[in-house]
């Protein structure tokens, strides 16, 4: 097998960029060296020779002999336009960045068409854990019912400090946000639109479909407060932050992301803290678990590393369900059951629950136990965000 | 991207063979065939169409239309000598046969090597666990510290029931046989083998090392009895058979199976019945677990699907780190912290215990708690075994 020299520019130097450099550097493999970094601030310090950095992002996406770019920048639209000049430049491209990939990802698999080069991404979803390839490679020809799982390692872990720790929300985010899990505008983690970027990666694998990050309802974890922990701990259940892609019939899926309640037989209850988890339940294997670091330096670096290894003997994602996918609908009308907690009254044409099977209302408490449907909870998502409504599905076993 | 066309020729049609057949007949793939299905044991009732069965190998091997043989027969020696056989034709190979792999590996990757062809065996080790390819492919580049976990489905089952219902293990097994999840004679199950040889199959592809099963300490769970289990029930953990492959320094690798105690932070704890788990430990992800379904029709059939499908690609295991290992010797010299059971006196010339926390004698029941030289327990492994002892790992917690 020959494989083939990686001439790397990488954009970004953050924990990601640092994570993959230090993976490089402890592995020394053969035919893989970093040439050009680009970063964005001058001036700050950093444990890299000068004479490879640049503030010039031409001076890697013209440059002949740079043959990958690695983007691990934060925003989505400078990587954007950074990722598909350097692939009509010809250059294979590794990126960490959900966000980019979720933002435009039919012009990124025309551009990959067009250009004939590569652009992989195990990295963006779920850190360490090798579940990109893995669904796209062991299960390319498997029919998959459900992905589900913890895919927001900065949620898990406050949701981790609010349970066994018994902090409050905003106390648990300011250690997240210490200990640099966390960042200074949190809303992207905590309000579950980072999870849904990965669920929307997942699901052009898993199930061949490529959803707009606009068109799926996230609901996040800054509304948990003390009550929704001890209404689930009555239960002997967890609070988990839970994208969702299922299959509720032929050609037709149903994505969320929103809080769920799990229990101690579920794999996902016993993921804490910054770890991520993923379930699968597939056609003809069943259920599937799978566990790792989802975020940090090296997890990160490690991905990458897989990625660019893999580059070295020419792999590209086969898409294979999407290749043959035809006419799949996402479907907002299966209903849901959900908890619904609020500071004030909830009316019911706000949240028109198509049963309800527990009502209670006391002074700041308002709280409803009901089937919804997916598109009414989606058309008043920003309403709902603004009261300060809480929201997650009741338990429901993961199917089998 | 072109898809080689698929012309199958398969042997053995038992719980695997089967499991091919139903899933290829549920997927439909275009290009993938299977032309000729080689059985033993004529006149069976079987749903095959009799025009495409037969007894004899040579109508498959020598029939230059077929270009993959899946091999699904029960039983080493035949089994590699059709292998071998297809191998020199020319035709690809994908077997579930763990135990023809492990004992002629080293032939196998010369066959490789001289013959082009390609050899996949994701079906082997933890069936529907995707965990082959993981391991090559994504941690290929990335030092591995250890790997552990559920490889027997089987034994993991009678485990389940006598914890769970608390059975006996004679009471357990039958049931498992009941179940079809044992064999008639259930040794490769039960004292360890086949998790062996799955161990040996993984270490080939996370360390890079091939090692022989005769030189591989095993310890089953036949001589499990209340006694251990109440010991485990006491402490809050559970007995799992855990195959153990450990980086113990530089060059330096030591592998064993063995039943050991697991708490309830360990995933393994949350691997029931018939399912299996597997542990990594790797430089930079840190800590990876994944479980699924360890054995059956459908997962394993799936998993022989996944092979051909990546077969149709022109996929090859890459032996990433087999091809670097320079020259890792197995380690004995290590101390393992058990617990060992007999129905009489353990003489010290026996079990030679480094250090001893913990001895207790009563009619029928005596009991050691300490470190032993893994040497040590290999040396005796025969006598023990036929004594009726039982020996497990102390709890350890699985390092991070």
């Amino acid at each position: 097998m020959i494989k083939q020299t990686l001439n790397i520019g990488l954009f970004g130097l953050g924990v990601v960029g640092k994570g993959l450099l230090d993976v490089l550097q402890n592995s020394n493999l053969p035919g893989i060296a970093v040439k050009k970094i680009c970063v964005k601030t001058p001036g700050k310090p950093r444990e890299v020779a000068p004479e490879k950095l640049t503030f010039n992002a031409s001076d890697i996406l013209d440059d002949p002999s740079i043959n990958v770019v690695v983007e691990t920048i934060s925003g989505s639209e400078d990587a954007f336009h950074i990722v598909s000049r350097a692939m009509r430049k010809g250059k294979h491209v590794v990126t960490a960045n959900k966000k980019m990939v979720a933002d435009n990802f039919s012009q990124l698999l025309d551009l990959q068409d067009e250009t004939g080069v590569s652009l992989l991404y195990e990295s963006a979803a779920c850190g360490g854990i090798p579940i990109v390839r893995t669904i796209e490679e062991h299960f390319g020809s498997e029919p998959m019912e459900q992905i589900s799982g913890i895919f927001n390692g900065t949620s898990n872990f406050i949701l981790s400090k609010m349970f066994r720790d018994r902090l409050d929300f905003a106390v648990a985010l300011k250690q997240a946000q210490d200990l640099g899990f966390a960042e200074l505008d949190p809303s992207s983690d905590v309000d579950g639109l980072d999870a849904k970027y990965k669920l929307i990666l997942l699901t052009a694998h898993s199930h061949g479909v490529v959803a707009s990050p606009e068109t799926i309802l996230h609901f996040g974890i800054r509304h948990l407060r003390t009550a929704d922990i001890e209404f689930a701990r009555q239960q002997g259940l967890k609070i988990k932050l839970l994208p969702v892609c299922k299959r509720t019939g032929t050609n037709k899926l149903a994505l969320y992301v929103m809080p769920g309640l799990v229990g101690e037989k579920d794999g996902l209850y016993h993921v804490e803290d910054e770890f991520n988890g993923v379930q699968l339940n597939t056609a003809y294997s069943g259920r599937q678990f799978f566990s790792g670091r989802g975020a940090g330096g090296f997890p990160t670096g490690s991905a990458l590393l897989s990625d660019l290894v893999s580059l070295q003997r020419g792999y590209r994602y086969p898409y294979q369900k999407h290749r043959l996918n035809g006419h799949t609908l996402l479907d907002e009308d299966i209903a849901l059951r959900v908890y619904a907690r609020a500071p004030r009254t909830i009316l019911p044409e706000i949240l028109p629950f198509d049963t309800m099977e527990y009502a209670e209302q006391s002074a700041g408490h308002h709280c409803i136990i009901g089937e919804i449907k997916l598109k009414n909870l989606r058309k008043q998502r920003e309403y709902l965000h603004e009261q300060g409504v809480f929201i997650m599905r009741m338990p429901q076993d993961f199917e089998n």
